[in-house]
């Protein structure tokens, strides 16, 4: 039976939520694919994450490994294939809480950087898991600049071996996943240096565990990071290099390779490395970014439903939270983020896979665009649904605290995605470096990326908008987002000119720039978000409701943003203060139009109770009876020795003179 | 030995880094009572927090039995006397990691709301430990709205005892610390029944674990509710009720007493409990608020002094990120608002101890500025400084994840500051409440308290600000600052009366502009920081340096203020877009001024190493080699069963084909 506070919201959705579930998975029979897989997954007890928030560090890597190998066994039963329909649901279902998620970037690498030889020799051995493999690029001192890897490997002609070495400290390699206890290889990026000269940065197969015993191999030092925020199930490792030998055959060696006599030959092209960064960003962006946000709206929306406190009016029974406007105003604006950005990573996988097929007829134009559209993304949207997760975790207050509500376990994952893949500042600078050079392209009249051709098209003029509900009409507010990415690039570009005519080093001009840089990449993504959430809105079929609950989001969404960033609209006065304060009340109506269907549009996403692993989050809402039931399975409520050895002797200290 | 990195940037502080020290210690002989506390908790090895990141719930948890059982035999031996000039030093020196905080509260609520015999009776008892106490308040289903509290109390006047019960599931006790695994006693707060009326919410002493073998009382059901995002040292509690009877004597009884015969009887004033909460939000500050963020800051900025990454210029050494305008951007405002922070602590210090002077004169004329103060700057603070941490935290990327910086245990505990002793969100409504009372009668030309009278002064006058350096000016920003707390004010006031004016019902219309009333409150309590830092600097010592530094961190958080919030201050054309233009080009001149001494004004926080068991954060500065040395001692990198049980068959399946 579900809580009569939940069942009343969905007594009378605006739209068809099972429609809405399928326009989100890309049709319905992607639906029936999913909830099979999802099936067959919750149903195998070794899959089950109930345990998860009691286990150790320890124990969560062990139920990791035993979950990956058990996996295997699986897919060969089901027939799935990793290049099936069903594979990106399985990472999906298990909530990417297993192991060997790096043995695939170690396959990925050599596919992509190796030869035919070295694709031929080592795919099959990692396919079949006689190796398990990781990738260790990143050191201790080194992380964004990888020019600055200090790990080196030195050729020795006598031996036709490379010769690798941890020459210091902030050398050792240093975070990568499977390698602290589980790996057997990895690929390790190091300087390659032939007869003492240095030809940059390369990557070297190398093993470093014994397939016997799987004890360490000769000069290699190798273990465990330690605890992190997230991702206990994953063995973070360490590894430090003493004259470690490896055959000339294991430098991955599609792009570049060194000859016998130590000749060093450079062959075909490197960009399509530049795609593989592209392709990991914009891939990640669903299951790491965009899932938890649906889950922690999930859980913060159906708790907000039945969680009653304090009286709205005086005599009344207490309100639902979600009937308080500031709860709405926490919500509701992450619910509409969430479909945006949904529809966003449709934009950018389908301008990939134009790119993909476009570089494969050696057409290498459209790399600049999608480099910074996928940085630009992989910041904004990363930024934006990590606060989003936390502003949810927050609106449960106290059981927003325990691990039980799942909302705590989803911020202290989806944070790492603002650091991993490139720092968020580090790729908005990339952004706006395309931005400023497209914007002196446009201005001197030259052809520029369709992303970015708006920029060439410097209004002065001002927003016509005459009343609150003009900025329900998408051309109002998409055309005010587009003033302002305008104007912060084209009045950033201007103070880096002014800086260089007054004699300003360039380097140090752009270093002066880098805030209002970065505030011009944010500008321009939220730009195309907006323009992207409206055109999708457009197509969609107006049957079922669809389309004028997306309408709501993607009002909200563009809303939402102004009122947060009033003075970017306010500045030059193409938005004057009367019409932000009919933004202000389109947007507070709005609110209240979308929390009609609030829990509809949550049940859209179509999580389990499982997936959610949530006490606050479960479909029929009986979140006092999960939580109590769940927390006396906790280890907290074992028998503790501090009673004996401290409290005992403390009370019976003096226990007489009671 | 220094890292030379770190060193360097210690070479020419601007200032006294001691004086420094001293000003924030209230005093050079603080600094040196601190010190020696600090000292003497740090030596002691019962007392150490080495191997906190590597420990289990249940290990925090019995360390922190330990420690506070330990600490009641240092403090005899020390001769610290509870209300002596160490004791706060104390539990900053435990950074709070030790248990029995509740049963402080347990005490203080006895001595508050208790008879002078029930004070006389249990105060002693707890004092000496003959008894653990607890404080159980919350209930799974109410928090912020005390009266909806559902346990009850029914008084038997055949046995003069009354009748505890937790009627249905949402009224269990949930929450209280030291409840879950140490307490013998608590003190319920239950709605109060005598001859079938209901006589609200009262607070009852009741025995729930036998004093002989900690067994549960009869009618006690009471555990742990489990794992949450810190605290693992603390027994947060359950607590279910059935049919325990207490004597008459357990109800708490200074304000109201129940008379054998069942007779009610009311006495004294209760504002003196409306004052504790007040109490309690503004010691909060300190300890669990600016003592993390502090901490934070340190960490990130002596990080990011050492830390190098790309470069600046082509052909020159790696620069440290400390030089990139983005990294100044993200951390030193969280400088600045550390120290803007605790100038308000003062202030909000010294208005509490004139009410307190003023309430034992019987003169409550105070409380309601003072509720209204404390209770927005509670969450004032809390948020901007959970921000803080959690931009300290991803500042520091990769490494900042890991838990052995210190950043992530500082961000999930700080965290919780903002839902505990009062939601932000109901806090802030509170303020605004009373800005709004305090509004209408200014208007009406009404008296009003002192931090509210600029309410009256409306003016519509625009900025005078010429050029940049005027916004250097406290005077200048601080009246910005004043114009958009009344402007917010005074626009929400207007909305919420044309609202009832149009027949909206007057809850409806509140709750229709809570949003508002928050930012209103958020503008009146950011308003009264600015104007307090300016004020302080004013009376600074001009010697050493300490007054042009603080003045740099002033002008610092007052135009970080404006600049990220521009919205607020363009709106009615008070700033023009020319002035905030200023603003951005003094704010940014700011962060290269203050970055120069950014690692003497973390000095002077004066954090030893064991108190921020951070392997960033060390006053050396060796970042690599502590990482890599506190890494090895972790537990993950014991021999774990997933090899034998898991990879071995995985690996050796096909081994021979290799």
């Amino acid at each position: 039976s579900v809580n009569p506070d939940l069942a009343s919201e969905r007594q009378t959705p605006s739209f068809c939520v099972e429609r809405l579930t399928a326009l989100l998975d890309g049709g319905a029979e992607q639906t029936r694919i999913r909830r099979a897989v999802v099936e067959a997954i919750e149903s195998d007890p070794v899959f089950s994450r109930e345990n998860q928030y009691f286990q150790t560090q320890n124990e969560r890597y062990e139920a990791a490994v035993r979950k990956a190998v058990h996996l295997q066994k699986r897919m060969h039963e089901m027939g799935w294939a990793e290049n099936g329909p069903e594979y990106v649901y399985i990472y999906r279902a298990l909530s990417g809480d297993v192991a060997f998620l790096l043995h695939r970037v170690f396959m990925r690498s050599i596919s992509v950087l190796g030869s035919d030889e070295q694709v031929a020799k080592w795919i099959p051995l990692a396919t079949q898991h006689q190796l398990i493999g990781s990738y260790a690029q990143t050191e201790l001192g080194h992380g964004t600049y990888l020019q600055g890897l200090e790990t080196t490997a030195v050729f020795d002609t006598a031996t036709q071996e490379f010769i690798l070495n941890t020459p210091k400290i902030s050398a050792m390699k240093w975070w990568p996943g499977d390698m602290g206890r589980s790996a057997t290889h990895t690929v390790v990026f190091a300087q390659l240096y032939i007869h003492g000269k240095c030809y940059g940065i390369h990557p070297f197969i190398v093993q470093i565990r014994s397939l016997q015993d799987h004890s360490l191999c000769p000069g290699i030092t190798a273990g465990d990071i330690g605890p992190k925020m997230n991702f206990e199930h994953t063995d973070n490792g360490y590894l430090l290099l003493k004259n470690v030998r490896i055959p000339r055959e294991n430098m991955l060696s599609k792009f570049c390779e060194v000859q016998p006599d130590g000749t060093y030959v450079r062959q075909g092209s490197q960009q399509i490395n530049y795609f593989t960064m592209t392709a990991v960003r914009i891939s990640l962006i669903s299951d790491e970014v965009l899932m938890p946000l649906m889950k922690a709206c999930t859980i913060a929306i159906r708790y907000s439903a039945v969680r009653r406190q304090s009286k709205l009016k005086p005599g009344e029974q207490e309100a639902k939270i979600l009937d308080y406007q500031t709860q709405q105003e926490k919500l509701l604006p992450q619910l509409a983020a969430a479909y945006a950005f949904h529809f966003v990573n449709d934009y950018l996988q389908e301008l990939f896979n134009r790119g993909y097929r476009e570089i494969q007829r050696k057409n290498f134009d459209m790399l600049p665009e999608l480099h910074a559209l996928s940085s630009g993304f992989k910041a904004v949207i990363t930024q934006h649904c990590t606060a989003g997760v936390e502003i949810c975790l927050r609106a449960c207050g106290g059981h927003g605290y325990s691990l039980l509500s799942g909302l705590p376990s989803l911020y202290t994952k989806i944070l790492a995605s603002c650091i991993y893949e490139g720092e968020n500042t580090i790729l908005l600078l990339q952004t706006a470096r395309f931005l400023i050079k497209c914007f002196m392209a446009a201005s001197a009249g030259q052809p520029v990326p369709p992303s970015v051709t708006y920029l060439a098209a410097v209004k002065h003029r001002k927003c016509p908008a005459k009343n609150k509900l003009d900025f329900l009409s998408p051309d109002i507010y998409t055309e005010a987002y587009q003033h302002v990415a305008v104007r912060l690039t084209s009045s950033t570009a201007a103070k880096l000119q002014d800086l260089i005519q007054s004699g300003v080093n360039k380097h140090d001009a752009w270093n002066q720039c880098t805030v209002q840089l970065v505030q011009a990449a944010k500008a321009h993504c939220h730009y195309i978000a907006v323009k992207n959430f409206a055109e999708t809105v457009e197509k969609l079929e107006t049957k079922a409701g669809i389309q004028k609950i997306m309408k709501h989001l993607c009002d909200l969404f563009a809303l939402h943003g102004i009122f947060s960033n009033t003075g970017a609209f306010l500045h030059d006065g193409y938005t004057s203060a009367a019409q932000m304060d009919m933004v202000t009340a389109s947007y507070l109506d709005l609110l209240a139009v979308i929390r009609k269907d609030a829990v509809p549009l949550v049940d859209a996403f179509d999580f389990t109770d499982k997936s959610l692993n949530s006490a606050l989050g479960s479909y029929d809402g009986h979140v006092y009876q999960r939580l109590y039931e769940w927390a006396q399975k906790s280890p907290t409520n074992q028998m503790s020795p501090a009673y004996e050895r401290y409290l005992k002797p403390l009370l019976h200290n003096t226990l007489s003179k009671l």
